[in-house]
């Protein structure tokens, strides 16, 4: 993560918070007694703005090399909402909406507090609200910027336990929406629609969530709803090979890419009944990690890397043959990495009566084909994992670097 | 809110969060470096498990008085099930699964980490989780307890603008949980659910949320959907006649209803993309307060109480005279008050297109007789409020008193 990513927040229309203490204070105050009903009793006390906590206070810079929204810490809530551009509606018309909506993003990622008061979240803080933009493959030909088309937006191959729907799956354009806030994740989610009007008309929308910031007992990867530690093998900022992984080169192709990623997304419903009913040895045989902390069946901690040769007293492979992290290793799939960013959903319920619930899966890589499609290709032969899960839908995005001042993003593929 | 709704947590096999400046620490290591990228890197500095946050160490009291879900402060998250009883399970069966029910409720709000690591929410701690129980009016005809219910649930009378979808409304039974973080909120659905197993299924389920803690400028009133700041006039536990109106008498009827309260469930669609298109003045006049700071239209700040005669310049009422705010006040209702405790909700889109969002409208009161229905009769005539909103589901649910240490909830209806 680079330090543009994430600053603190300096804008000088509210009171910030900048020593421990009195973070602390506001935390412990809210923790103690926030809340509708006492609240409103607390509310009385005084008319001035109170300072936020590092919740709320909390800013993701807009403009940078990178989009926000990739190494950006995984917020609480998220929105993902794919779009295909209206009748009528070319590369001038599309050029004039992501104008439209860096401006909103960049406002909105600044301070969410709305001071013209016509939104949902006037009084809230910018809590890490990101926005990121995307294009996806049928972008090109409606805008008639075939010329630019990546290569690498190639449709992805069919899967065999694939069961996509397509009214849910691939769009125009691609926004992805996080915030530790939900108020003011909706907002901007509205805010952007209302952008698109008479230009680009809603295809889907998803809605996902990790965890509160402050939830658990450490900053740590995150669960997944079936409970599983999900994410020890991302690639890592510190590692030497990181930006090349995730990031299209300054000097890639196409030159509108340059810095930019893309982004994978696939909705992928878990059975989570027949999941809960496997005791726990069962479901750890499954991902070849434990529960508790994620550490490999073979020994060690976390980020121990699995030991796929270590066989037990009886002989057998500690990491089973066909167990999710082994058929997920870098080393058996050509050292093949994505950065896994995803946010769980949950739908309410099935007309069969299971939960609507899962994962919306987003995986960012300068390639697909080195990412995403190869490991995907392997889970899709032999994953004890397939069993327990559904892919539902799917999405290839490709997601321009960020916008410099005085740029909005796609800028360099729009006026190219 | 009474002291014991809402205790410091005290579980001796996690470390304690009890000094300002240790949550302030923590508080801010989370906010600038969590998420899952780089928490992944951090993660390596240590083994030992760190202290949790306020969000996460605060705990709300499974015994005592009243239920917790009440005056608790409203979470982040919200989930509401009904069940009805399944054929052949009765008043035995019943009290199994409240028994049951109550064990899963009093262990995960003490602490959400969950030892055997079976659930989804290992490592979380507490995170304000509260799990509160209802009976519906079919409950005790289904369990020969007719004897035993009370008047109060008498069906509510149809509003000429509801349009209920009855596979949404009612039911047998009625939880609703809450927490400020999403994973802890899911797990402890799950577990209600697979305690209902084999005695009691699923009828319907809706998800809600509302604010983060500390992501707003001061502790307020919640704000909804459409940007309206919601529940000023809420019974404030301050005020003398607030557990009167609130909880059931401890020598109320029926006896075993003493200190319970009556939750009458409304979902209420929000008409969004109308209402967005109004300018915010218009939208004022609606409502009958400011939208900024919700203080009345008739002057002052938020708590103020509206002047319903005054009038402006031009001599027209400063307040509507269809103003929500004008026809919701307990003055015009001879003092009719319940306590709102909503959360919002948002299911994506619908297929015309409008999203499908609005309230989860909760209010608790001691007589529904004597709160909600004098207030939504009212409503139902001429609120202007009405021509944005549809009412798609309703429930009324009595709330048993909370469970005394080794007792479980509603054991005093059916052990009667």
């Amino acid at each position: 993560m680079t330090q543009h990513d994430h600053e603190p927040q300096g804008v000088s229309r509210r009171r910030l918070v900048s020593t421990v203490g009195a973070v602390g204070a506001t935390g412990l105050a809210v923790g103690a007694t926030g809340g509708a009903v006492v609240q409103a009793a607390a509310r009385d006390d005084s008319r001035a703005p109170a300072p936020l906590t590092s919740v709320g206070s909390t800013r993701v810079a807009f403009h940078g090399r990178h989009q926000a929204g990739i190494t950006t810490p995984l917020q609480a809530v998220g929105h993902l909402l794919a779009f295909d551009l209206s009748a009528g509606a070319g590369r001038k018309q599309a050029a004039a909406l992501l104008k439209r909506w860096s401006r909103t993003a960049r406002d909105l990622m600044a301070d969410a507090s709305d001071p013209d008061a016509t939104g949902a979240a006037f009084d809230a803080g910018p809590c890490s609200l990101s926005v990121t933009f995307g294009f996806g493959r049928t972008f090109f030909s409606r805008t008639g910027l075939e010329k630019q088309r990546p290569d690498a937006l190639a449709p992805l191959p069919d899967f065999s336990g694939d069961a996509l729907d397509k009214s849910r799956s691939d769009g125009d354009l691609w926004v992805q929406i996080g915030s530790n806030d939900g108020l003011v994740a909706f907002d901007a989610m509205r805010r952007i629609q209302r952008d698109a009007d008479g230009t680009a008309k809603l295809r889907w929308q998803m809605n996902g969530f990790t965890r509160t910031p402050g939830a658990t007992r450490k900053p740590m990867t995150m669960r997944n709803l079936m409970g599983q530690i999900d994410g020890t093998n991302n690639p890592k900022p510190s590692e030497d090979d990181f930006a090349a992984r995730v990031f299209v080169p300054a000097s890639g192709s196409p030159a509108w890419m340059a810095n930019g990623s893309y982004a994978v997304v696939r909705r992928i419903r878990m059975l989570l009944d027949d999941w809960d009913e496997k005791s726990r040895k069962e479901q750890e045989k499954v991902i070849g990690r434990r529960k508790s902390d994620g550490a490999p069946l073979s020994g060690g901690t976390e980020n121990t890397d699995p030991d796929l040769d270590k066989r037990g007293a009886d002989g057998s492979p500690a990491i089973a043959a066909d167990a999710h992290v082994r058929v997920t290793a870098p080393a058996t799939n050509g050292g093949a990495a994505m950065l896994r960013r995803p946010f769980s959903y949950h739908d309410g319920y099935r007309d069969d009566g299971a939960p609507d619930a899962g994962l919306l899966f987003i995986a960012w890589q300068a390639d697909p084909l080195r990412g995403f499609v190869p490991v995907q290709r392997k889970l899709d032969r032999g994953d004890a994992l397939s069993r327990f899960i559904r892919h539902e839908a799917s999405g290839l995005f490709a997601v321009p670097g960020g916008a410099a001042k005085g740029e909005y993003v796609g800028q360099r593929l729009l006026e190219s």
